[in-house]
Order: C-alpha cells, then structure tokens, then sequence
C-alpha cells in the first residue's frame, strides 16, 4: 500500500502542475477543475509500477503515465454528456457544471493534451502510439456497445463482459504495457502485462458494477443505484436473469418500470441479494483475478518486483469507492 | 486546375478504401457515411503539394493527408453538434441523422484514427505530432471563442480575425508544413509553407462568410443565411457595425431580433449590401491573399512548382461553394 499512495501523491502532484492556458477560459477551466476532482490515478500508476517491474524508474515514465490519465479523464467527461450522469467522483460532472457544448469540446480538447503528453515520452513514441490508438478506438467500441445495450433486451453475458473488457480494462492493460514499452521489456512481457491489465481491469469493472448498487453511498463517488435507474443491464442484471427462477425474473421486469427511483433502486437491490447475486459477482471476479495472477507468475522477475503490481489488483478488488 | 481535380480524385479513393470496422454499426456507420460526403479536401491536398514542392511524390504523405482529412472531419461532426447545425455539405449532419451521443462518440473515434494514420506515415513522426498537436488544441480554442462570441457584444474585428486565424486557418497552415516535413524542407520553408497555409486560410474563412449570406443556394452546400439565423458575429457583421451609419447599426440590432428566419436572413443582406459589405470583405480577402503570395514567394523552389498551390488558393478564394 505505501507504494500506492506514494506513486498516488506523486501524479497528485504532477497531475496539479500542469500548465493548463488561462484563454479560452471555457476550455481550460473545465480541465482544471475535473482534473483536480481526485480519483485513483489507478492507470498512471500501472504504467509507473510496470515501467519498475521492467528496472525503469516510475519518473521516466511520467509523460505515458499522464498520457493514459488524461485520456482516462476524456472519456469520463463524454460519456457522463453521454450517459446524463450529474455526479462524478462526488462532484458536479462538466456539462451539469457547464454545458453539454463545454464537455463536448473541453473533453476533446483533453484527448489531444493525452497524445502531446505521449510525444513527450522523448522515446518509443511510434510503438505507443500504436497501443495507444489501438486501445483508444477500442474504449469508443465500448461505449457505443454499452450504449447499445440500453435498448436491447437480448444482451448475453460474453457479449456484456467482451463491451466491458473493450470499455475498461484494454486500458489497463494498455497503461501497463506503456510502462513495459518504455522499459525495453520483450514481446513477451509486453503481452503477458498486457494480459495482467486486461484481467485486472475486467474484475475490476465487475466490482464497479457492484459497488454501483452494493456499494455504501458515503465512500461511493458517484451515484448509488445509477446503473439500476438508467436500467443499464449490468453484469448482476444479467446473473439475475440468467440465475433467477422465472417469477424473481418477471418481478424484476416489473421493478424496471418503477418511476419512484428510490424504490426501484432498492426492491432491484433486495430481489438481486434474494438470488445471490453478491456471491455470484464475487465468483466472477475471483475467477478474472486468478487468470490476471497467472499472467503476471509467467514474467521473468522476481515475486519482490511484482509486489507493487500485486498490491494494487487487491487494492482495487477490495475497494468501497 | 487539373492538378487539384487530379488529387482531389485520387483522395476520394483513398478515403473510399479506408476499412472502417462493421461493428459496433452505430459507431462506424456515421464514419462510413461522414467521409464519403464529398467535401473540398482542401486541406490533404495542400499536404500533398506542399510535399511535392519539397521534391516529395504526393503519394508518399498520403498518411499526413489522411491524418489531416479525418481530424478536419472530426471537428466538422463535433461543431455540428455544438452549432446545432441540421445540414452540411447539403446533407444531414451525424447528429441530426443518429443523435448527438452517436455524434459525440464517433466524432471521438474519427479523431483517434486521425492519429492512427499519423502514425502510419512511418516517419518524422514525432515531428508530425507536434505540429499536428498543436494545431488541434489551437481549433478548439477556435471553437471555443467562436462560442464565446455568440453571447458576446463587444467583439472587435482582430479578436474575430485570431478566432478564424485558430479555427480554420492553423489547420491549412499545418496540413501544408506536414506535407514539408516528411518532404524534409528546411525549418525556414516550413515556416513559410506555414505563413502560406495561415494566410490562405484566413481569407478562405472570410470568402466563407460571406458565401454563407451572399452564396448561391443551389451551389452552397450548407444552409445559406445560417450565421444571421444564429445571430453570429461574422467578419459581416463586425464589418457593418464598423462602417454603418448610426441608423444602419440601429436597423441592424432591430433585425437581429426578427423571429422570421427568412425574413431576416433577406432583410439583413440587404441592410448589408446598403452598406457596402460585399466590397469590405473582398478587400479583406485580397489583403491575406497577397501576404499569402509573398509568403509563398520566400520559398527557394521554382515557380512552376509553386503553380499547383497558386491555384489552389485561387479556387478557393474564387469559389461559389
């Protein structure tokens, strides 16, 4: 843990000394403002930790590391447009702040400050570049199938977790493998770190979607049942209609049509618990975390190397926030 | 002319041929449907001169051109949104087909293939990145001033001329120094390539005013009158305020409140026209055409391979669309 909050309190403070242009003050102000509302900086410390794995100081990867946060922050400010979310981090979200037109541009305007932060790596640029774009235009897959699954009512469990493996964890995976570019790891490496994201990530979202309704409202940033309200067909929705008997399933397609959101988001909570859904999700994400582990196990550094790496994952699956 | 109409041909293949994912449809079905609208491609074809002037084939940028062309189309998608814009190049725009989740997100996924081509260019490309960098957070800016002047009273005529100068003209400017780097021109002919670009370009969006009130609807492809209908503070109207009588100026405040769109639309144009707007604004245009030309003249290269851009700028300085 004390390597989290070290590397944490680093980008905190990198993240702080950016030198956002005062004009136009609506294009900045936003980013000043939704840059500093906090957060994990989960992904900046991945390319940090794996650039150290690799025998690179965390340092010489500052400029990848802020080039995934800040790409992180970009989708965050369009998607809340996207979704009509109100709250983010326990703050008023940009375009509730602004305007929908501020966090379309502000938010666009972020995406390229990631790429000129990635130029400023100094080196290898060409090669992270390539797993930059490439994760980039996946993230956008992700969102639109996540934003394709609100109105379908035939999505499947594979299909849910292949649109939040696209939405979040390839940036994990592509944060990691970031750092290990930069660190001169081989191919090999590269891949299996890759790998480890990419499984962190996917536990990771599982466990998000259960905070979303589980989660406890006081350490929880965003809205608590936001999933339920927006009747986004969430991993434990899915579980829910996959392992409810038929009336919990037809109950639960009454209780989607509830207008009183307050009751929807807690008959939804009692029927999901009635079928077991926390155990299942905890399965679930046991069962991606595991694989992430074997991923890690088969780079060639040694178990004190990957401590760090190892820390996080646990930190971020036994999380309340 | 035969020059432009040669790349110009030869573009809209490449653009054609570029292999848009199928899924997920609603985010590439906007692309496939966006870039094949027709359009200029002004601006990939000012890459390719100037990479030609430079000794380079036009073939060997046609990355860089590509690059520019899809970041150009990208914020012509995002602005639409943010105008409320229902027509472009006399179709309808992606949010107005889709809606403006679709526009936002595959405007998002245009701009990072717009990277993604960069990239291909293969080399110069942290260079590129940039010039190109810099160009794209200098449009939004662009955007954003020309946002903040629609809720503005006292715009000056230079604050309106650097609006232009970073929403429209740094685009032209650094479509044209890519095409020279890659060709491996000197820093002096880049800057002057720049100059050259920056100049064009700021009487190419002058000569757009005033073809968006004076243009021929049935050669004009975007809704003719739409700045007076959204009470914008075109080079126009700064340019009426400016050389009108009191009497003028007052009619022209009396106008702008008119709910009859068309009435107005008319009505204006001929308080301007009174007023001698049509003359002003082409002594403008001629004005940044010659500190274009003498640009252009700095550059060590033979006349003849100066002609193609000559040309260019003077169809797009003497277009009807």
């Amino acid at each position: 843990m004390e390597n989290i909050q070290k590397w944490s309190a680093y980008l905190e403070g990198e993240i702080k000394k950016i030198d956002w242009p005062l004009a136009p003050h609506k294009l900045y102000e936003p980013l000043r403002y939704f840059m500093t509302l906090g957060g994990k900086r989960m992904r900046p410390i991945l390319t940090i930790m794996s650039a150290e794995l690799f025998g690179k100081s965390g340092e010489d990867v500052l400029p990848s590391a802020l080039a995934v946060e800040l790409f992180h922050n970009f989708t965050l400010i369009h998607d809340d447009i996207m979704d009509d979310a109100p709250v983010r981090r326990g703050k008023t979200t940009v375009h509730e702040k602004w305007d929908n037109n501020v966090g379309i541009l502000s938010g666009d305007a972020l995406m390229i400050w990631s790429y000129k932060k990635l130029v400023e790596q100094g080196s290898h640029v060409d090669e992270l570049m390539n797993i930059f774009n490439k994760t980039a235009i996946e993230v956008c897959e992700g969102q639109q199938m996540d934003m394709d699954f609100e109105t379908s009512d035939e999505v499947q469990i594979d299909e849910y977790l292949e649109m939040i493996r696209l939405k979040t964890s390839v940036l994990l995976g592509c944060a990691l493998q970031m750092g290990a570019i930069v660190a001169n790891a081989s191919k090999e490496d590269q891949e299996a770190i890759y790998n480890f994201g990419q499984e962190v990530g996917l536990a990771f979202q599982i466990k998000d979607d259960y905070l979303d309704l589980y989660g406890d409202p006081e350490k929880f940033g965003k809205q608590v049942g936001g999933d339920v309200m927006a009747n986004k067909k969430t991993l434990l929705h899915l579980l829910a209609l996959k392992h409810g008997t038929d009336s919990q399933v037809k109950k639960l397609a009454e209780l989607m049509l509830l207008k009183n959101q307050e009751e929807k988001v807690e008959q939804v909570r009692n029927l999901f618990t009635e079928i077991g859904i926390p155990a299942l999700a905890k399965a679930e994400i046991n069962k991606h975390d595991k694989i992430a582990r074997e991923a890690l196990a088969k780079i060639a550094r040694p178990d004190a190397a990957k401590k760090p790496l190892l820390d996080l994952s646990d930190y971020l699956l036994h999380r309340e926030n």
